[in-house]
């Protein structure tokens, strides 16, 4: 391999008061917005990034994530974020993540599966042509935790609200910024109760996009292990999740 | 002076398409953001911070912002934010910005007025202390924009909302985030009004803070020079902004 192209991309990160949310942790926006940026970072250096791929008229579009954390770094702790590609199909690349204490210890671990769309037929495109991508796989490292389970449908809902996405919802792409879906489904819950709990394992499977003024459904439902919950305009998913609350730590 | 005490303190930014608004540029609530950023880190330096602010029980408290803006930077362009002070007294400093494009020549300016809030009195303090920090404020530096108007009542409105503040919309502080309350404002015209203008003036008086379910209503008036805005509660005004909206360069 070429210098610079490391199977595991590395980096370091302060968390700062601005960033955090009310209890003072890092938000879980944030830790998906870190990992998206990372995973940005090192798909450019080992050349699979998105100049590769618009060379082909196509883009990656994150597909399904799933989180699992330990601990939240607090206001004014460093955390790392390590990355690495851990699968490469015809139609997906998957790529793995470890989230670190600056002593080095595990607090979390994600796993995200990416597809690449077809920017023109505005559908999933083949990246066969990555196929040699999957050098890029350490043999060394693993991740302990479950991927993305298949997104379920929620069924008969035990909570529904609506929202009507705004202005500041709708990012460069124009469509409903990600980190908003998220927003979303946390805003179905009260201060005090993220207070008390926070998110041990979080799901999500973006399936379509939100447009400005779109009415979205929000639709949860507790099946014991955790909450189902799905954003969906008049029957059509937006994306399913699954969430687990954990009391926090006192 | 001792060094690292600039007059005036200067940071380079680079905008990524994650940043961006739907029409590809910087927006408003980012701006602020970085004046805020530059602001703390210059009062750091030169010791009249928070750190210094809170041996007194103090902290600071942006009170007052306006912003005119010429250009506002395009995704993928670096800008440059300039900050120094500008005005101390018994209970205010105040503090200018210049923000240049990549080639140094201005796009923009902002002046910003910043009280003490006695942390346990929850009133705004005496920061006579500070008085010699008027030894700071650069005799050659001048800010060709008009200072923060006095925050006007909206009166007869001609546009009514109401919203009520979520989870998301509260930060570290465990008050609705101030870019919040201008997103709410920013919300009350469509995206297609936004591709057509953009905010070439706005100003914006912090006066209470708001919390977790607080429900406000959020009053307009065009007053013919440009936009009043109020976000209140119960008659009790959080802010009161003015907006001028400008056909944006095709």
């Amino acid at each position: 391999m070429e210098s610079g192209q490391d199977l595991i991309f590395r980096r370091e990160y302060f968390l700062t008061p601005a960033e955090c949310n009310p209890e003072g942790r890092m938000p879980l926006t944030l830790l998906i917005n870190r990992l998206i940026e990372v995973a940005t970072l090192h798909a450019n250096d080992i050349g699979i990034g998105y100049a590769t791929l618009s060379t082909h008229g196509h883009t990656w579009v994150l597909s399904r994530v799933a989180v699992d954390v330990s601990y939240y770094p607090k206001v004014n702790e460093t955390y790392i974020v390590r990355t690495w590609v851990s699968g490469v199909s015809r139609l997906f690349s998957e790529r793995d993540f470890e989230i670190c204490d600056s002593s080095g210890a595990p607090i979390g671990y994600a796993r995200t599966v990416w597809a690449a769309l077809d920017v023109e037929k505005r559908c999933v495109a083949d990246i066969s042509y990555l196929a040699e991508a999957s050098r890029f796989i350490p043999s060394e490292k693993d991740c302990p935790v479950e991927k993305p389970s298949r997104p379920m449908p929620v069924g008969e809902e035990h909570k529904k609200a609506t929202y009507r996405f705004k202005y500041s919802d709708i990012d460069f792409n124009r469509h409903v910024n990600s980190s908003r879906y998220i927003e979303l489904l946390l805003n179905q819950w009260p201060l005090e109760y993220h207070d008390t709990y926070r998110l041990s394992r979080f799901e999500i499977a973006y399936i379509h996009e939100a447009y400005f003024g779109e009415e979205v459904e929000v639709r949860l439902k507790d099946d014991g292990a955790g909450i189902r919950a799905e954003l969906s305009d008049a029957g059509k998913p937006l994306c399913r999740a699954f969430l687990v609350y954990t009391p926090r730590e006192s």
